[in-house]
This record gives C-alpha cells, sequence and structure tokens, in this order.
C-alpha cells in the first residue's frame, strides 16, 4: 500500500509518494515509479488533484439502492465527464447561475495503470492502479428535465455532469487496496446522507473496465467513477460535501455559487 | 491562410506549416508559432491527426436538413467524443463486432486557439484557430435504440460516437477561413451521399462555443465537431468515405472489420 499525489512547486507539477508529512518526488509514476530524491513538506508545496488523466469515465446506475425502481441495466451505463471539470480537496464547487438542482454524488474512482484494450475481467482487475473518492455532481434538471414533459433536460449529460468544478477528485491515489468491498460515506455539513459498500456495486470497477475497453482504448492516468448508492439532494452554497472511503481518506469540498 | 498540421519524425511529435510540399516545423503553434527551422518534404515524416485535444466537443441536430422532423432544439445538443477515437486521414475506420449501423457524418471541425470561458459571440469567434474536416461516426443502435421499444440503446452516446476510430479528423488545419460559409460533401466509394454550407447551421460555430464556454472551459487545441447535414447511411467494410470542405480538403478513411 502506498498514497501517490500531484503536486505544484515553482511552477513545476510532478506526483509525489505522500508519506509521514512528507511528499517524495516521483517520476514515471505508471512505470517503474522512481523517487527522484528531491522531498518536501506537506505545507511546502501546493496539492493539486491526484490524477492527470486524458480521459474521464464514470457509470451511472450501478448501485441498487439508486435505481429507485428503474431497472436494472443489462450492460454499463457509460458516460464522459471532461477532463476540464476535475479538481481536488478542499477546491470550490461553483454552481453556475442556471444550476438549479445541483446533486452531489459520492463514489469510488479507479485510476488505470496501464494501457486497457479488448481486455479480460482479470486484466481489467490487474491494470488497477490505485483508488480515490469522487465526488460525480449532476445537475438534476439538464441530465433529466423536470415537471410531465421534461422541461430543460438536455439531449446528453455534457453540462449536468459536465461543468467547471463538476468532478471533485482526492485526496490522493491509494495502491494495494481491493476496490471490491470498501465502506463510503457522503456527509453534507457533517451529517450522513449517503452510505454503501462497494461490494454492492452491480458492474464490479473490473466488468465496467473490461466492457469500456471494448470499445474505448484506456490509457495510463485514465480514470473512472463507479457509480454512486442511495438518494442524492440538491446542494446549496454554502454546503461543506465530504466524501469519505474506507482505507483513503476524505475528498472536501466547499459549494459556492458562481 | 496557413496550413498546419502535426507530424512524427523520429519518435517526436510536432506542430509543422505545410507549404509546397514541406513541412517546417513549428513550435508554440497557440501562441508565437515560431518556424524553429527545421523542415522536411512531406513523403519524409509520418503525418498525425492535425490536433491534440485535451477535449473533443460535438452539436447535434444543427442542420434543419438533419432533423427529419424533429423540433429545432432550443439550446445546442452537446456532447463529447473521447480523445482516444481520435484519428486522422487515411486511417481505418474500425467497426466493433458488434457494430450493426454505423453511419458516417461529415461535419466542419473547429479547433480553438484560445481559452474560452464565459465567452461573448465575439470573443468565441475571434479564438477560432483554424478549420478542418472531420467524420462523426455515430452507430446508431447504441445512440437510438432500433424496433419499437428502442432495444439496444445505451443511456449516453459513450460508444454510439466514441469508440476507437470514430474520430476521423483532418487532413490539416487551415486559419483564416470563414466558418460560416463553407460547402460541405460526403462521399462513399466516390459518390456524393451528404452536402451541405456552414451558412445553414442552426447554432454557428461561436454561437456553440460561447454557450459551451459558459459551462465548461474549452483550452487551446480543443476541437468542436459542428453537426452533420441531411440523411446518413450505415457504411460497410471496404466503403472510402471522404468528407472535403471548400478551402481545406478531403479527410479520407477506408472502413474496416474489426
Amino acid at each position: 500500500m502506498a498514497v501517490y499525489g500531484r503536486f505544484e512547486q515553482d511552477g513545476e507539477t510532478a506526483w509525489g509518494e505522500l508519506e509521514d508529512g512528507w511528499v517524495m518526488e516521483i517520476r514515471d509514476i505508471f512505470g517503474l515509479r522512481q523517487r527522484t530524491g528531491r522531498d518536501f513538506a506537506v505545507g511546502a508545496v501546493k496539492m493539486l488533484p491526484p490524477c492527470e488523466p486524458s480521459k474521464v469515465l464514470a457509470v451511472g446506475q450501478n448501485y441498487a439502492s439508486h435505481l429507485q425502481g428503474r431497472p436494472v441495466p443489462t450492460v454499463p451505463p457509460i458516460f464522459y465527464k471532461p477532463v476540464s471539470c476535475i479538481v481536488g480537496t478542499e477546491a470550490e464547487i461553483v454552481l453556475p447561475p442556471d444550476a438549479t438542482d445541483a446533486h452531489y454524488e459520492g463514489e469510488l474512482v479507479v485510476m488505470v495503470g496501464k494501457r486497457l484494450r479488448n481486455a479480460s475481467k482479470e486484466e481489467a482487475a490487474e491494470a488497477v492502479f490505485g483508488l480515490t473518492c469522487g465526488n460525480d455532481v449532476s445537475e438534476r434538471v439538464w441530465q433529466k428535465g423536470k415537471g410531465p414533459d421534461g422541461a430543460g433536460k438536455d439531449v446528453q449529460w455534457w453540462r449536468a455532469k459536465g461543468c467547471d468544478t463538476f468532478g471533485p477528485v482526492g485526496p490522493w491515489v491509494v495502491t494495494g487496496l481491493n476496490p471490491d468491498n470498501l465502506r463510503l460515506d457522503t456527509r453534507v455539513n457533517g451529517e450522513t446522507v449517503q452510505c454503501g459498500r462497494t461490494s454492492e456495486l452491480i458492474f464490479s470497477v473490473a466488468e465496467v473496465l473490461a466492457f469500456a475497453s471494448r470499445y474505448v482504448t484506456l490509457e495510463p492516468g485514465d480514470i473512472l467513477y463507479t457509480g454512486t448508492p442511495g438518494v442524492t439532494k440538491a446542494m446549496k452554497p454554502g454546503d461543506v460535501v465530504e466524501v469519505e472511503i474506507e482505507g483513503i481518506g476524505v475528498l472536501r469540498n466547499r459549494v459556492v455559487a458562481g
């Protein structure tokens, strides 16, 4: 088990291994993972979101507790979030002025460490680099519409799930954990609003990655949001949303009006 | 007016300006656009797709001739294609074994040259770096389903529009053209199957970019597929699909079975 993050120092960004309050710079994170010998106190550098993906996949409807009577999907319902929506822990979630129903969605996020194309479930499981927490912020009017005629629904979820800051990820990536049985809690202003275990996932991490890789080549560093449990509610400016996953840590973001 | 492309030489990739059969290497393509002094005969280097975007936006239902009775959208129906689907001219379009109804969609593709956030239409128009041709390959069963119950329809278009090779772009990027009145033709095996003018776009290039930038920050190099005119049909292995746009050139791809 190791803990990795990205940081900025003197205008340069790098990966680092976190240990006992220190960040030890790492080169070739998806390869040999060599320490460069440059170490920094955590407080002396600016920590960044712990990923730099070429693309962000996400899967919806992946917990029975979130389906609310909808049928269980027969294949993983995948979608994309744009890389521009990613922010790290302690960053603000900025609600666009015309977003009226933006929900939290606490999720396990998986980072791929190897190129995956037409992978088996075993190959996909073996290609997982590490795990982190994510919040798949979702504006429900743009996603689903409102009222009997579904007014305001977009054709696709490009802004419902993709606005700037709608992809909090962090605080760091942890290797060596089993993604298939971790406890996940989401809190708003300290009150628990979602809880689940990744053992409840309808499509496991390996199943989603293997299925996706039949169509879309996954690159080292690409990330997958794995779905959210239970019922979600709208966030309002001033709220502090925390996603905590056993063995990883807490992703914390404050909501502000844009 | 200038013509830019990307190429590979001795394992390094770079941007170049194309002129009279030569590629002149360019550094800082979205900034000072300096020539490095390294020039190559076009035949001596491997030409690549003329883009390296951080994200790929696309807009659907943007020509009245493509709507086929559907209502005119009130906001641009935007979606994402993953960067992994991009290929250049002369690359193969590889149909996944279970893709049964993959259509061509000839489109004008716009490359952004400046960061755009909350941009006005004027700012968006001014931020266009250049134009190229694109084929927004679309598998209709995954996109829309089939039969009265819409069997096979995915929740989102992640594979319908995003499979590897479903994003041909090229052959190069041309600056200094007016994106608002260019003739577009798509040919399959030499026969014209789509034609239109970008003056028929429901949402102009500047309107789509400005609207998108209210939610999603666009970065230099990001590209936008602007929509397809008329009616499309399925491609089959062996087909050669060409998208030609006035003043730009011809994007040519052969279809093969995966």
